[in-house]
């Protein structure tokens, strides 16, 4: 028996289906499966991927049976669509398509209208003459381009059918190609076919049957073109997979006032109601939609104009969702009152209607709760959407109308803001205390401008990147962020900042769009999403929100989330009201307490100054012991908030340079305060000076050269929980994390100090307290077995870590990270999603052989990737017991390690 | 059987031998061995390791049979000496001391005497009086402190014992202890047994039984005290092993003037000449020569006053030589006209003697060639000594006598400098051209200085380390280098140094020792080593070194190292004269030629300069046309230079930024030769400057960013290559080298970039240049094996390596490495001796993954480690196939490979 190698659909029925996407590409299979469906789907066949494959084997020969299987697929098209091919009577015209597995760019795409020649077109003409030459004049020009190859030769040409419309547009005075009449379209026919005799040095096929076979082998050739071979390398897409083609009748919804053409939805894609939505135009084609030169009709219009198409239309989309278990995404056209579905897809929709839908599906019963947290919401940051205050939809509107747009940049901490423009910390303090919205406007930050950002809305900077110091603290805190402004130019004198020439002075209006990047001039309401409303309103907005669908869709992916997943979920949070937040979100215990940002507030910095620059350990322990009250207070906070859930506290981090001023008029100020002279101090400043602060003297090495810095903070800590327990009878869980370590013996000291002290003080053995370390350099990875006997847990720094593994700074990555990801060099920021094969190797190392010599050792991440989804699925691969991310963003981080948990339980 | 816990030495004959080390421990064996020997040492027994074991094993107590057993053993020691323990006629004193397998500080070390009472003191008395007592009060304080624990009991206290000689001195109106007299000694005697009693509440013990079991019983304690637990833990020294006790009988030297007491060598330790060396006292304790009182004879007065002992003397050690097959140290004391052998070891030298020992024992058959190379020169340092330029002796005496020492630093790069005093490199350019020697001193070095530091032969800086630019820079141009010289300040602006208060002001004098570190004042007459004047002096010079003992060991130790090493050895080198000096210290290629000094010199600098200040990439091409012929110039020079050794050329490494100015003047000047205001240059400068230089745009992402750059110096290798080839007929093997590549694709588009320029020079394919990468990052060695798939080779560059994976940086490490050093948290700096349990395993699996699949590719190491031994031996292990370092560093490297390359064939 010969192979078979092409596969016919239509009719309500097909030889192919869905699950042969390998043989059919997946067009091909889909076009088959909606077929079986009986969806009325115009007739055609696909040539296998087998052809393909054939062909490149065969030194360019098709399998002999080849023709006669089209042939006999061509017959069966002719009898379901009542046409034929190449004949005067009743013709048939075709589309031929590429299909490969996935779409890939470069392939050839399409030629629609096959079939059509001089004496065809007068048949069809008798239909419609206008329409007839229009299809016959964009059959040349699609032909020619894909399959004669008639490009512009070089780069300043214009494409050689575009520029002879051009000619006639312009001779006619007319501007779109609907507006060219008969006459031009019949003269555009002869003037195309005269470019493709001068062009191939041949006449224009007529034989249809020649056109179909150009066409066949258009598609098959293009799997081998540069565009396409260079996608695959890529993309790591075998070879040996090839292409299927195929070819479909033509249907046309620009023949006639009883012709349309239309795109639909399922449900609504935006805020996921269960009505069909979409639009259609009335004698016309789909490019005539996209031309957007007449207005659609939506779908309230064909339910009045036309109820009998649009309740078929109704029964086919339900009937393909239902079959899909997904909202679909329709194409149609209807033909002198005929429906014609082209094509259905999963279609794209917002965040809010990803989990209204998921969530209603399964209360529908038409997906299962572990689906729809799936396959429905494959994307956990769709989550994200729900959370974030947004624009009053009406002042957006009003501030566009007036012009009012200044500049874009990166969309570095999602949603909107509205406030006064303030260029320094102490002036948002200030001008916020008055009870102003204020934002941030900044050429870059420092850890010096945390308490500006802390009491700001928003946060604008003319520098950085998606993980700036900017951007990471705004996404941590929550904030509305918008980084890497480079229309933006500050100038701090003057207090003014300048947008392409519009000056915004301190104190004026400026409104952030954090999710697009986008700064307007003057004010835009904003409004606080329903979710939070939900969360943290009042009484009476939580009332509100509890009828609100977004937020009860919410609420349930929740509950289901925390119903599948197995990694805990904790927060990074360095503040009583974050811890507070953190636990309204759904924390189990907080991954990362910075302790370094609480040394910043006003009187702190002074004692924490006179620490860093005091002479000797007594000068020292002097500065430190001013300190410990406050650091007992903060932790008091913290761990009162987090009640007996675990607390991961880290100590002091970053290198002390970054507590002390920079200009002149603070050195002298501080010289004032510790008297000593300003000349000592400059001295003092320049010899803290670093080179490369990132790789410098901070973390754990502070604390072995100065213990008596840990040793406060681990008072501090243990005092605060022994206070805690005693006043509020909760059982708490601090754990006491040391950074940076590198060498086991590095951990091995500190921990033994820390456990002297805990001897030292009464009670405080009793509240076992963990010692930990982050893993945060590669060689704390590769003997992470060493450092493991010593260490109660691992958190691993997956920031510190990516800069270190990759020998890349996140300050300065900026010049040319954007470089690499545009060029392919890099698949995508490795600080914003973990780099599992490089990275990603080291915490799987580390995770191992830190379990291998302790069974006990707990084990998460705590870097920004800790709220990433690809990297939470990469954490449950490597099976850690949680990951810690910034406290908004710990709905999708639950939602996540869900989905992980559920990706590995059916890889079992 | 009882087991046997005792084993006795002594008479010529032993229980135990050389071999039982881990039972007798290392004093013990070595006693043993020398008995059988039949060398004259006092006879005595070891009390094994298992007693020890058993002690701590069975709630401290001893096994049963030891007591009979040390009985028996007292009995043989008092046969073989003719005295007897606890003996009113003959008294036998003893030694007791301790004896690990390995020496431990913290262990109880000796107690002499004992044995002596108020009633044997009066024995011995006959014999000397004064030397009785001596003993008498010694023997009371060495077991008052080390047995019953008698110390000064706070920090600031003083011994108790020597406050009581301090108080007595003092009335005696005297200053050492050898003054005090008869009666003295014996009230001394009378005060510790006070002290004693007082302490102890019991009296000192009289009874010498007591006396033994209670040092033994101290000694065995003395294993589980703080300081050696800490010690072992350090160390990793199993607790199990234990320590022996040594009980052997006294002799004295300083009963008479047929008595005396000395120390000697086998051979002259400082040149190797094949003579006993040594000095000895005649009626005296070892520890009198250690008080330096009096001047000690030489052995030629010996040979002179004893002939005889002298010949006994002479046929012991050379009999102990032959035995150790090493050159030996011993320890001797001739009681009333007896020579006694107290120990022998294999003695300390300078590196000279090392290498001129090695290879006459050799010639005398004494070893063999792999005996020579491995054994007797454990460490391949000692080759460096031979290298260096050393001050004339007088010269050095003299400027000591006139007190013109100035100040200490690190010794950073060995040899002696003197020159006239510059702090700029042009300044230092301009004063070397009119032939003056110049000493560049700086408070800290930076890439500019190159051009200075090159004229310099010596190079100081107040600020810096091992690892600092200055000392790097130094170890690789082979200057001498004195670093971190806390005592100097430098003020560029006047021109002067300051060293604690003295003032040296530009174009005076200052001489440099480099193995030392030392500062003088003026000039001191410098001397090539003979070893230089041998490899690179004039024809007389050479002719001069032929006939020295030195370069003849030297070129005699070459030719075997080259013999029996495995691995290849290349040079770092970046210039012509450095590749000439590579080949003649025998380097087998180059494995790292970096590009980017070649950037400072005059004109090239300015063009530098405007390809990175250009404003797009027609502007950078211009400059690199500039650059082009320059660079083909060099590469010319070092192919010729290198003939048809393989040469690795680096391209461009370090950030941009560092070939721009930073001083208004210098920017105002550059902003005139590049034609753009100084205003936006320096806001250029300001978005070239980095937080993190070390992770930030360099290496191959400039290469990546700007492909120009890296074309044009892959075309300026490759017309050199040709040219060479063409004029010279030399077949030159050019490696192109791109720096830190952390993702294939990275050198995948690199590589991609440059083999397209091959394909388009003419010729250019036939040269088979390889192109490879330097592994530098610790991602690079976790993904090695998609690296390899477009490498053909691999180079480590350990030193960005350490700094990445320890997360390190060297320029900023002083500030608390040293610390780390000092406190044992690390065993060493890591980027002297490779860190072959964390960086190592780096280069390990980067290795093993890289050759996984690219079994052809190419694997070496061109850090500073390169050139240190221990790195070596690690890098054998591993199997690369070269090791690259600094051109002095060669002699070390090939002997160092060549003893990697015996052990691990021993170890097979």
């Amino acid at each position: 028996m010969a192979n078979k190698y092409v596969y016919t659909f239509g009719g309500g029925k097909a030889e192919g289906k869905a699950q042969m996407k390998n043989l059919l590409g997946g067009k091909g299979a889909n076009l088959a499966e909606m077929s079986n469906l009986g969806i009325p789907v115009p007739a055609g066949f696909t040539i296998s991927t087998e052809v393909c494959t054939y062909f490149y084997d065969h030194k360019r020969q098709y399998p002999p049976e080849l023709t006669q299987q089209i042939d006999d697929a061509m017959a069966k098209v002719e009898k379901v669509m009542g046409r034929k091919f190449n004949d005067l009577e009743h013709p048939l015209l075709v589309s031929v398509r590429s299909g490969a597995r996935v779409s890939m760019p470069g392939m050839m795409d399409t030629v629609l209208n096959l079939g059509i020649n001089d004496e065809i077109v007068k048949v069809i003409e008798k239909d419609n003459p206008r329409a007839a030459w229009d299809c016959y004049r964009r059959f040349i020009q699609m032909y020619g381009d894909v399959v004669l190859d008639i490009r512009p030769r070089t780069k300043s040409e214009v494409d050689p059918f575009e520029s002879v419309i051009e000619k006639i547009k312009k001779r006619r005075g007319v501007t779109f190609d609907v507006e060219l009449e008969l006459d031009d379209l019949k003269e555009l026919v002869s003037e195309f076919k005269k470019l493709v005799k001068q062009r191939t040095k041949k006449p224009f096929p007529q034989n249809p049957r020649d056109q179909l076979w150009g066409a066949i082998g258009a598609v098959i050739e293009s799997w081998h073109n540069e565009r396409a071979k260079v996608y695959r390398r890529i993309n790591k897409i075998p070879e040996e997979w090839g292409t299927a083609v195929n070819v479909q009748a033509m249907v046309f919804g620009n023949f006639g006032d009883d012709c349309a053409t239309g795109v639909g939805f399922s449900r609504n894609p935006s805020n996921g109601d269960k009505n069909l939505y979409g639009e259609y135009l009335i004698n016309a084609q789909g490019e005539d939609v996209v031309a957007g030169i007449r207005t659609p009709l939506d779908f309230a219009d064909l339910q009045k104009n036309n109820p009998k198409i649009y309740k078929e239309l109704e029964t086919i989309v339900r009937k393909l969702e239902k079959h899909y278990k997904d909202m679909q995404d329709v194409e149609f056209t209807i033909e002198h009152g005929r429906l014609w579905m082209l094509q259905t897809r999963n279609g794209k929709r917002t965040g809010f209607a990803t989990c209204r839908i998921a969530v209603d599906m399964v209360k529908e019963k038409l997906v299962t709760e572990k689906d729809a947290l799936t396959r429905l919401i494959p994307d956990a940051n769709a989550l994200d959407q729900l959370l974030k205050p947004v624009f009053d939809p009406a002042s957006i509107e009003h501030a566009k109308k007036e012009g009012r747009h200044l500049a874009s940049g990166l969309a570095a901490g999602p949603g909107a803001a509205c406030g006064r423009v303030v260029f320094h910390a102490d002036d948002a303090a200030a001008m916020a205390a008055k009870g102003n919205h204020v934002i941030l406007v900044r050429h870059e930050t420092s850890p010096e401008d945390i308490g500006g950002m802390e009491v700001a809305d928003g946060i604008l900077t003319a520098l950085g990147g998606q993980t700036s110091h900017a951007a990471l603290v705004a996404r941590q805190m929550g904030k509305v962020c918008v980084a890497g402004c480079s229309d933006l130019s500050v100038n701090y004198g003057t207090k003014t900042a300048i947008f392409k020439g519009r000056k915004v002075r301190q104190g004026e209006y400026i409104s952030l769009n954090g999710f697009l990047g986008d700064v307007y001039e003057g004010e835009i309401k904003v409004m606080p999403s329903e979710v939070k409303q939900g969360l943290f309103g009042t009484a009476a907005q939580r009332k509100g929100a509890s009828q609100s669908k977004t937020f009860q869709a919410y609420t349930q992916l929740m509950k289901w989330a925390d119903k599948y997943r197995t990694m805990n979920v904790r927060a990074n949070a360095d503040q009583p009201d974050q811890a507070e937040l953190a636990v309204a979100y759904g924390a189990e215990g907080i991954g990362l307490c910075r302790t370094e940002h609480m040394f910043f507030g006003g009187d702190r910095i002074k004692a924490v100054q006179e620490m860093i620059l005091a002479n000797d350990k007594e000068g020292r322990e002097k500065a430190l012991a001013k300190l410990l009250p406050m650091q007992r207070s903060d932790f008091f906070g913290i761990l009162k908030a987090m009640g007996s859930r675990p607390v991961t506290i880290r100590l002091l981090d970053p290198p002390l340079h970054e507590f002390l001023p920079t200009n002149h008029k603070e050195i002298v100020e501080l010289s004032k305060d510790i008297g000593q002279p300003a000349k000592t101090l400059k001295a003092k400043l320049q010899s803290l000076k670093e080179f490369n602060p990132m790789l410098g003297h901070r973390g754990c090495r502070l604390g072995v050269v100065f213990p008596e810095i840990y040793l406060m903070q681990a008072r501090a800590i243990i005092e605060a929980a022994l206070d805690v327990q005693k006043k509020h009878k909760i059982k708490v869980k601090p754990e006491i994390m040391i950074p940076l370590v590198g060498h086991w013996k590095e951990l091995n000291f500190l921990r033994g100090e820390i456990e002297k002290l805990i001897d030292e003080i009464k009670d405080a053995k009793k509240l076992k307290i963990q010692i930990g370390t982050m893993i945060e350099l590669p060689r704390a990875a590769v003997t992470a077995d060493e450092i493991a006997a010593v260490a109660d847990f691992f958190s691993f720094g997956t920031n510190d870590l990516t800069q270190t593994t990759f020998g890349l700074s996140r300050d300065d990555a900026g010049k040319f990270l954007p470089h690499y990801v545009q060029n392919g060099i890099l698949p995508e920021d490795p600080f914003v999603s973990i780099d599992s094969n490089g990275v990603g190797q080291l915490v799987r190392m580390g995770t191992e052989k830190g379990r291998s010599v302790n069974d006990k050792l707990k084990v998460g991440i705590c870097g920004e990737h800790g709220g990433d989804p690809a990297s939470i699925h990469f954490c449950q691969t490597v099976g850690l017991n949680y990951v810690s991310c910034s406290p908004p963003r710990l709905s999708v981080a639950r939602l996540a390690a869900a989905q992980a948990a559920l990706i590995a339980e059916a890889a079992k």
